[in-house]
């Protein structure tokens, strides 16, 4: 890009640090965690056409870019601290900075989370974004420590992403009012970040959804069994009608819907186990933190992954991969 | 990408961390900073067309993704701890991930510095790289520390790659021995680490040079005014003799060796300044790190940057932008 391209992006981006000792113009930033304090990283790239559409609005994409790295600091219970932005642009169009920086700076400050560098080039639309967390030594929430017997939890509603995915695939189509709802779930998903850090010592394990529950449910009972030296995976029992459900989707066929809370996307819920014992201890972190917290089965020690009717009859859906269903 | 890709790749790069708490495969990776110690951050996009080419060796793009961003720790004086790979690929290519994850991890090791997290996704290929570096509070080399009298130190010797990239542009030919040379200074820069880490304490600034000398020079003496409440930039006298001349260069003209040295890029060599009082611990310095360092001129109060002949007369190159020379 050109000097006057780069002064143009800057304009939209350089601001004064805070918690951070240096920022943005220097070969590199600097950060100071506090005493006995690690560092959570997670770093994302967002790809147009495969993570946001070309019709995004710029400010949704701002918002988003960083929501889906806050939702993976927020999965481990990390406090947010400062991010770099690295985007690759086709051109520096003035409208489409400062509508992307609105988002993405608004959602910053509603979190605290300073932007501390970066880098700018041109090429292909792609955002990639780095976010640092703080948490103390051994606090981390992981994937795992689920273990036969934790309840399993989500954040939520799961599934309104998909539905309105299913909606621009022309496989269905939603009132006016549905519609804004799904599209804002897809593109303004609120990273629960204020959950995560209640959920610290208190749930066993956490992950958020970015791939669909069930997907991302096997990561942590993959994981958990394999920590704790098992031979094969943990497995859950799900409860079909303790998924919580969106009025959106309550207008669904019940297979629909099941494939959107269950094998969505874009959620950015956070998926969680903890001790039995600690049922009301999470729902009331679930207040403390604004956000319904809902209790939707239970992790098992055989390896199966069962989704039951309330007659406790698993259910066999259409849709479902082979891979989760025993 | 499918799951296999995923599998792919992730067999090139999951390696299992040492220094760090947590590594590849949670929602966050984990960083344990020494007590007292602050991180440095710097993030670097690549992008192909731009900055490297289509025919560039991938074991060689593997090296040079990671040199140039150990190159901004380098410059602060950091000591590399670890980093994050965020890569977009239009397929994934197991001849070229192998070759490409060699050359990235074969000097991660030679740095100790360890993979720690990432994301990969299919898209027009990007490499978005973060690093991470360890130094004591308040010991970081920036770029707002050079004062007037202070000594301009160079490390190696600038304008090798830029001399490759006029071959490229068919501008002049090189024997096959100057050849090989300047691609390697392109293709496989070494960071400077030692020496960043040699002259904490000691150079009251630096800056890796990437966008040639005189612009990465005027960063400096931008940023050094304006740090110390001064009106306009400082500005630096060159002895043109002085500036170090690989034998590729000696056999150019005299106006395209100027060229390439000071208006070149991809050096990824440290440009510093230090007290007149401590040159011969600067020499020591490159002598302890293994690098070669010479001092090129002074910073001075007025606001010129000037290269001088023999006789001490500011030379005006037909190549040189006006901003650079008064």
């Amino acid at each position: 890009m050109s000097l006057g391209e780069f002064d143009l992006i800057r304009r939209y981006f350089d601001r004064p640090v805070r918690r951070s000792p240096l920022g943005i113009g220097d070969d590199c930033a600097l950060l100071a965690p506090r005493p006995g304090m690690q560092l959570a990283v997670s770093s994302d790239m967002l790809v147009e056409g495969r993570h946001f559409l070309s019709t995004t609005p710029p400010e949704a994409l701002g918002h988003k870019a960083l929501a889906v790295n806050l939702s993976d600091l927020a999965a481990c219970g990390a406090e947010p601290l400062a991010f770099t932005l690295a985007l690759a642009l086709p051109q520096a169009d003035e409208r489409w900075l400062a509508d992307f920086s609105r988002g993405l700076l608004t959602l910053a400050d509603a979190h605290g989370i300073e932007l501390v560098g970066g880098d700018t080039t041109r090429g292909p639309l792609n955002l990639c974004l780095t976010v640092f967390g703080e948490l103390p030594a051994g606090a981390a929430l992981l994937r795992s420590g689920a273990r036969p017997g934790d309840e399993l939890w989500v954040s939520g509603t799961p599934g309104l992403a998909r539905l309105w995915l299913e909606v621009l695939r022309g496989r269905l189509t939603l009132d006016a009012e549905d519609f804004a709802a799904t599209r804002r779930a897809m593109e303004w998903p609120q990273p629960r970040v204020s959950l995560g850090l209640a959920l610290r010592g208190l749930a066993s394990s956490a992950i958020d959804v970015s791939d669909g529950l069930l997907g991302d449910l096997a990561h942590v009972l993959t994981r958990s069994a394999a920590a704790q030296g098992a031979s094969q995976p943990w497995g859950a029992d799900i409860a079909a009608a303790a998924l919580p459900r969106h009025a959106a989707l309550d207008r669904q066929s019940a297979d629909r819907r099941l494939q959107c809370q269950l094998a969505g996307g874009d959620d950015y819920e956070l998926l969680f186990t903890a001790a039995p014992d600690r049922h009301a201890a999470v729902l009331a972190a679930g207040v403390a933190a604004g956000v319904a917290v809902s209790c939707i089965g239970r992790v098992t020690d055989h390896p199966r992954v069962r989704v039951l009717d309330a007659m406790g009859q698993a259910i066999v859906a259409s849709w479902a991969g082979h891979d989760h269903f025993g």
